[in-house]
């Protein structure tokens, strides 16, 4: 059931993840493959709104699979939830001749997706790019691997170092509401401790864990701290180690900030892009809109906006518990 | 239901994998927090035979999770498959006295844990270790993740050098019998063609392609080559390219050979192995025995050593699409 | 003129930098290779006092050579700079038989090694091994290589994220009193300003500099500060920048912290480390003591402690230069 | 001494290098910085002939300095070592109205300039950019720091693989007059045995060595080789071993290919390459042409095309003492 669509446009919108262009490229190449015209959109919805839009072709994603950030640009839109903004972005797609366009990015990039294209009976389909993971209708965003591969790496390094007893080393990695990136990466990192938005006694189980070890004889231990930890940022809890331990402990800090988000992305994270990407084409042209693509237990699976901004993916037990067993 | 193990063993044997070492720590520490004593086997079932069996602590594992290969080396063995081999193992295993042992390989390693467990009615428990990711039961094995990324590494450096027309790079991957690799890194690393041993016509289609494009200015192209490719070595490829296109195309040859063997193991195989070594002890607990544990659709789950050892996993058919779809 | 020594100890002190291992492995098996019996002091300076010392052999330094950290650990150590500590060291010392010694680290290593090697006429030959780059008769320290590249990969990374205008990246680099690591750094990931201890009116610049692009559409800008830059922490700079600018700028931080101090040794890292380590103990065997092996023009050279400790290497003004043309 | 320039072209020739685009940036980057209109040149010495000449300013060499390859293409050109080529080329360098030409590349390239030079009393400067370090008038050429690193990490990939007892590991690396890579490298990682064009006994001592060894227990051995290496390819030696030595050794080859060509380039190379490019600009504004910048005990030196060309730098033979005293 080809709906014949002749012109497609594609954008990267909210923070950046490695593994978007993988995604740009597969929805370029995939139109080429079936005859149809990509356009490209640039700064995300900001692109729609100022009419940045230019065709592209095989040749525009040559050499691009492999490289972080997006060629595509990205950014948040503030217009693009007005009105005014929604109605300059139509005018422009219809000036172009779109039938259809693909979203890269997160949840607020799928609500103005949501809204547009039901605003204006115009199909969208969503794809999710975001290296935080915490999207509903996948078991991973295009994004995520790589990071905490980064954040793994990271602690490796840090591990390395000269043991002296009783050092501290915080690092505080990304996942303002979501502890995925934190708990993957502390579990492949070997840390000693994780603490996450949605555990509750963490922070009093490391200070347990620190009264006990600090009268025995303890090379260094590594926890790793999501910044959207309750316990607020990883100085605030450097302070309170401080205050509760004094110089029973040396603490030392790591903020690895947005070097997260960059970086050659992982051949997990260019295969997930590649797929959805394919994807994402084929499903404009079977005619569907308004939903995500994702990948669930190894299958491409459809999820309606409605369902992949409003629910939240949950922190696998089984990995709590295998964090807890292994980091004794 | 607690069968109270007091001892368990654990070897890795075959081929050595990246995240082995993950494992083997997940498995030690996962004794240390049910009471049970772990003991190390060096060079898989030779030391076994050879009685080179020692204790171990979360001291032993320290350190490790982050390093390549195998702490408890790995070796085939020849005098494992006879019945003086198997007799001597088991006067060691009795000797320790251990309750039940996890061995950590590939095919080979699960067929010798089936016939000593049946032999002996000794609880084995199989943990996928193989860069290959050719084990039936689970979705992938402790070390494919890592291998591919690996490959797709060296192929963006491959990417990057300097494109004059007409170039074919050949780069040989591993996989006796199974593509995955290649089918794996050749999307990930945007290669023009995958040649795996599950296709047939893969090769008829490069010369038909070499022969269009060398009409038409085009640059470099990378091609991707499973070791067990039915058509033969990359050099007997190389030959046959060289016999049908003469200087038309220039080739150049890279062998990543054992490369792929190594490196720090990515943080999804950190994982999966920390998962499987947690679940393996968890198993022996619970009096089970002749499986071998995988993870599919994101949960745990065990297959018997007949099934793992008998049967193939299956090329993904959506994946050979997708290569085939934005290699254009 | 072989002063038949037998017997030659080696240590590592003070903060530890990727290639140390390299060293150590370097002094050992040139001691195997000369008929010298090598002997290993956990813990600088504190296992010479706690008699935390082994015998090694080519065996003992086997695999460790791309290893970051150090397998004799480090410490700083208080107890050696008092009367006390220094006898109990010159009796284990003797107690050991050892001939000679080889201490790797930095300027507190070097004082150690001189005060401890005259009142004893003991012959010790100093290895520079720190990240910092900050010691006076060698052209690069042992560590040095890896940290900027370090660096410049984390850089990397933060360059590729999104571009949107005004966003001031701000990454806090190690180098307390000297801004080696800056300004390599600086040089080699592109950043657009660079904030060392040497320099006077750095802070000055940066602000000029924003004052005139905040009126031009402009991308994001790079700042490496050295953690021991008068103007203070990263966080005091990007207090007064919001102060200076308000909203104008967005600001980012990355504390790269002791990252920094691991990883697996460059190249030139471990070929520098190899080359001191065997003169070291070829020096040591020809009745040398009380100096620092460096490399300075590509020819080993030695400096007498005094030196070396008092002496400060100085910033290249070409580089500096350099820095700030290609920053434009 | 200003001769006013005022337009200036920059290409890269020959086998392409990591550093390359640090180069190229820095050619530009000081051109706008003096004032100075900066052209590129595609292909090399063919986009001279084709005119394939554009004006380029600090935009075109944005986030390039970390990119493996070369912006401007790299090619290797047969007819502009012919008198018609030669003057075609003229004719559009004139077109143009470029006052100079920075050249990267290697020997070829550099005779390539002095040629042309001479016929039309033309400036041009060099800068060595080779993976060989295969240049007279420079410690290291750019690219070549890059190289051993990423030779370096592959082969410690390989040492991570299990050890089992005489197997034996062929690593072929670039370098086909010159045994830099092979040497550097074959320190850095470690190896048993490095077979270089330079030495003559290598090959025997290698036989011996592993006749001697072949009895008693011993694990792998890495042997780098050189590809210009007098004995052969690596396939010819592992031919000649198995010959000699039948089943006792194990064999496994690695050829690493173009693999060692790509590759973000590491720090050293990007200051260096940033260093010679600003250099080359002010050497030209300076009046003077003929001859290639390099560096030399860390300053700048200039060598004339004549003997940058005709010499060859060589191996020192203190780091052939080094590697064969540590890989006993």
């Amino acid at each position: 059931m080809n709906h014949s669509k002749e012109r497609i446009g594609v954008l990267t919108s909210g923070g950046d993840a490695p593994g978007m262009n993988a995604a740009i490229r597969a929805v370029v190449r995939s139109c080429v493959y079936y005859g149809i015209t990509p356009f490209g959109i640039a700064q995300g919805y900001e692109g729609l709104i100022n009419n940045d839009i230019f065709q592209m072709d095989a040749g525009s994603v040559k050499h691009i699979i492999h490289q972080g950030g997006t060629i595509l640009k990205s950014a948040r839109s503030l217009e693009f939830k007005t009105e005014e903004g929604m109605q300059k972005a139509w005018k422009n797609v219809q000036e172009h001749g779109l039938d259809g366009l693909v979203v890269i990015g997160g949840d607020g990039t799928f609500k103005g997706a949501m809204e547009f294209g039901e605003k204006f009976s115009f199909p969208i389909i969503g794809i999710p790019g975001t290296i935080d993971n915490d999207i509903y209708g996948t078991d991973f965003t295009v994004g995520f691997d790589t990071a905490v591969n980064t954040v793994v790496e990271a602690v490796d390094k840090i591990r390395d170092t000269a043991t002296s007893h009783n050092r501290l080393f915080f690092i505080e990695v990304m996942g303002r509401d979501a502890g995925f990136i934190a708990m993957y990466s502390g579990i492949g990192a070997g840390a000693e401790e994780v603490l996450i938005p949605e555990k509750d006694r963490d922070v009093e189980r490391l200070y347990e864990s620190l009264e006990q070890t600090s009268q025995r004889k303890k090379s260094s231990r590594l926890v790793i701290v999501a910044e959207g930890d309750k316990n607020g940022s990883v100085y605030d809890l450097e302070r309170e180690v401080k205050q509760r331990f004094g110089d029973r402990y040396e603490t030392k800090v790591t903020i690895l900030g947005h070097v997260q988000r960059g970086g050659r992305p992982s051949c997990t994270d260019r295969v997930l892009a590649s797929r959805l990407g394919v994807t994402s084409v084929e499903a404009l042209r079977d005619g569907k809109g308004g939903f995500m693509v994702g990948v669930r237990n190894r299958k491409i699976r459809f999820t309606d906006f409605d369902n992949a901004t409003k629910r939240n993916p949950e922190m696998d037990q089984e990995l709590m518990r295998v964090a807890d067993i292994i980091s004794i």
